[in-house]
């Protein structure tokens, strides 16, 4: 007889019940080749009295192998070690360890990345994100009623049931009210659909427009997880500078009356990392180019319902831009990060294809959040909490810029934003961002190195400074630290 | 003056106040040319006689429009369009239409698509899905409140703030012991990512794995989502025949001395359609060919939760397989389609990239549902529900598989599925599904016409009849149904 007190070894504390154990290994020595085609195993009650187990176990165990057909039973003789199975030349004796390692047998593309962004915070450090909403305003508690109350209703099990690519009709149909009422874009439903936040419906337009080698206009700098995903789609990026009134239009016109161009990503209200809003004057002539080339244009707008300084500028969607323009934006930042929902706007044609690839990608969206949005939309919820979000956020904003006019003086440099949730906050030459935000981490402060922010471009030692996820305790207890961080110099 | 009247209309039903109804109009009307930069408008008190509006709703809208840089005010003379804006040709005098119709101005990549699945059912029909779970059976209840109670703790407001595109710490130490005690797989936490359903997880292998015309074996028939998303990423499949034992293994191993293969795509249980679970002494052989030629290989066991004959089969991904296979599988059937967690398990060098080409494609994971699954998988809910649902689910698969035989006699064939939501059902060829489907429809019965199944395969005239999601009286209703309509030939 095998081994089989060494061969086997059942653990009681699993969860596992312990035939089943046993079951597993049984195969696992099939497998190994150390159980052959045609062995007779061990009676039921010997295998018993080996592992010190009660016979039932051992029974259990050898029934589920024979339904799994891995055993056979032969009348009068016993079980055996199915014979229709390949035979295997053993290799060890020790159980199998895991096949999984660090490093694959086979080779796979490799995804560009960009460097380092502040995650989790450990313990109770303060962290500046890069523009973040506060979670502990969100409308949580209405969003979880509405979700309870959704579940509860009996019809509403059907929510749970399907769902699909587009996204859920009620919302789509509430965007459309919404859409009117905030960007004056007139819109039927085919031309709506629901994506999880704005990172996917750029994937997805990207997707669709980009073949290899095309060209793609971009921002410099630029947000970079939309530069990664064009370049990862094969794309080669030109990139025309962003300054104070935003994306260069004179350059985008040169290029386009130079070469063939893809297409055009921009963030139309503040600005990736920058925060600057592109102004009146260059929309138009903007679209004006657009018509022009006809350049398909991705707009990014992910930002639109925070705005302080003025009502937001209406989209260049809103505007006649002859079919060229796929909107984008998300309800992600009203929200919390967690509950990703955004959205995507285009022909209707260029929206069925977006669906088609979603469902390749992601099979559907999420009809019961979907729904729970869309009735927060009808009843205001949503209307109510941006209102009181932009109050707080705009009061944070201006305290951080207070703060660090008064704090840090000279050693910083940056333009109060329009909206948004972040400052472009740009050190002065003598204070290198990695240098700050080291010292700033033993001070308990995680913030970027500002690295990502210049993704492809040259340095402006920056970074994005979130102010609207903290509190004005918080900004006090932020810039303090900065403050001593600087004095180290 | 120019036709103010006609030119600016406002509505008071409107939810978006009058005031920024004006200014909208008076960008349009900026962009449209027909208000020329330099021009200077009527003053508010005259604008507001000319519109019936009180003069301060028109103060207000000169006021957004100057803080937006539109118009500027001279003093002394009034309100100008800016003289910085671009000069554009006017083109007509009627409002501008929805930018947006039914056929885009550019062209971009066409996504195959699967023919019909069923949808929504319109009313009350009743509805054969694709083997969907009961999401009448599902522990809403108590996810709902696990979510209330994460929200309602103050330090998980984190959690709405953060997540990444592994999947959240937490879910995956779960999955650790989950996965150990389900499938006997020894894990650490690089090999584990999270993701939205399996159908995330097979698109991201897939699309780190294929370059443009690689090879890639699928079963005759396959899963239709899988093939299109390798078509999709520019793979040439290479079919090969599902019988009942499941792929045929020689025919693999085969292709694989002959060609060079990009890899393989396989269901191990409940094949999809065909429901087919991998016996074991073809999981031996292919686990033999995979090492030989090192072939990379997509395990999706998507249903492996759900078996009723015996325990489920060892996953290949549990044996000695070399670190070539990808296992894929999902909680999206345990807890209701709408919510969308399934997992990835791989080499950690893979599963880093694929987390990289995750946050392309949807930043990063749901931080609240994935801890909230967690938690339900650490206090036994999801074990127990998983219990109580397969013991309905054998249940209404033997009634289903009773009644088709008692009912529907010789013209239907199916083999009774050893587990999952679904039965492979053939019609004979007297009753075209196309046309049964038809004549359902007018009954009340929505049920797939069976293209999708035979994407790319020759037509078995068969469907996947979900029995899952019925309860005993729709199973009855729907064979009823079903019973009527093969008498009207």
């Amino acid at each position: 007889m095998l081994p089989f007190k060494t061969l086997i070894q059942t653990d009681k504390t699993l969860k596992l019940p312990v035939y089943q154990q046993i079951a597993n290994r049984l195969i696992g020595l099939i497998q190994e080749g150390i159980l052959k085609p045609g062995l007779y195993l061990p009676g039921s009650r010997v295998l018993a009295e080996t592992l010190t187990l009660h016979r039932k176990t051992v029974i259990a165990a050898y029934e589920e192998l024979i339904s799994q057909d891995w055993l056979v039973a032969v009348p009068r003789k016993g079980v055996m070690v199915a014979d229709n199975l390949p035979v295997i030349r053993p290799r060890t004796f020790r159980g199998a360890a895991s096949a999984y390692g660090e490093e694959s047998a086979f080779s796979f593309h490799h995804i560009p990345v960009a460097p380092f962004m502040p995650g989790v915070p450990a313990g109770n450090a303060l962290v500046v994100n890069d523009g973040f909403p506060d979670a502990r305003l969100a409308p949580l508690a209405d969003w979880v009623k509405e979700c309870r109350s959704l579940i509860e209703s009996p019809r509403y099990h059907k929510l749970l049931m399907y769902g699909n690519a587009t996204g859920s009709e009620a919302l789509r149909r509430q965007m459309m009210e919404y859409l009117s009422n905030t960007r004056g874009l007139n819109l039927q439903l085919p031309h709506i659909m629901i994506t999880r936040g704005a990172q996917m419906a750029i994937y997805l337009a990207a997707a669709l427009l980009i073949k290899k080698d095309d060209l793609v206009i971009v921002g410099s700098p630029d947000y970079f997880f939309a530069d990664l995903c064009f370049e990862q789609l094969g794309a080669r990026l030109l990139r025309v500078p962003v300054d104070e009134e935003g994306i260069d239009v004179d350059a985008i016109e040169q290029l386009c009356s130079q070469r063939k161009i893809k297409m055009l990503y921009l963030v139309t209200h503040h600005h990736h990392p920058t925060t600057v809003t592109l102004s009146a004057a260059r929309r138009m002539k903007l679209l004006e180019v657009i018509r022009k080339h006809k350049l398909p244009v991705i707009e990014d707008d992910y930002d639109y319902d925070f705005h302080y300084s003025s009502a937001p500028i209406l989209p260049l969607a809103s505007a006649d831009h002859g079919g060229n323009v796929i909107y984008i934006g998300s309800f992600t930042k009203s929200l919390g990060l967690s509950i990703r929902i955004g959205f995507m706007i285009g022909p209707a044609d260029f929206i069925s294809e977006a669906a088609n690839l979603r469902r390749l990608m992601d099979l559907r969206g999420d009809n019961l959040s979907e729904q729970a949005l869309a009735n927060l939309l009808a009843d205001g919820t949503i209307d109510r909490h941006l209102k009181k979000s932009n109050k707080v956020y705009k009061e944070r904003r201006d305290l951080l810029c207070l703060l660090l006019k008064k704090k840090l003086g000279d050693a910083v440099q940056f333009t109060v934003p329009a909206g948004g949730m972040a400052i472009w906050l740009r050190f002065s030459k003598k204070y290198p961002l990695q240098q700050v935000s080291q010292k700033a981490a033993a001070l308990g402060l995680r913030m970027s190195s500002g690295e990502q922010y210049h993704y492809g471009t040259p340095s402006q030692n920056a970074l994005r400074f979130g102010f609207a996820s903290l509190n004005n305790k918080e900004i006090a207890s932020v810039v303090a630290i900065l403050e001593k961080v600087l004095q180290q110099w």
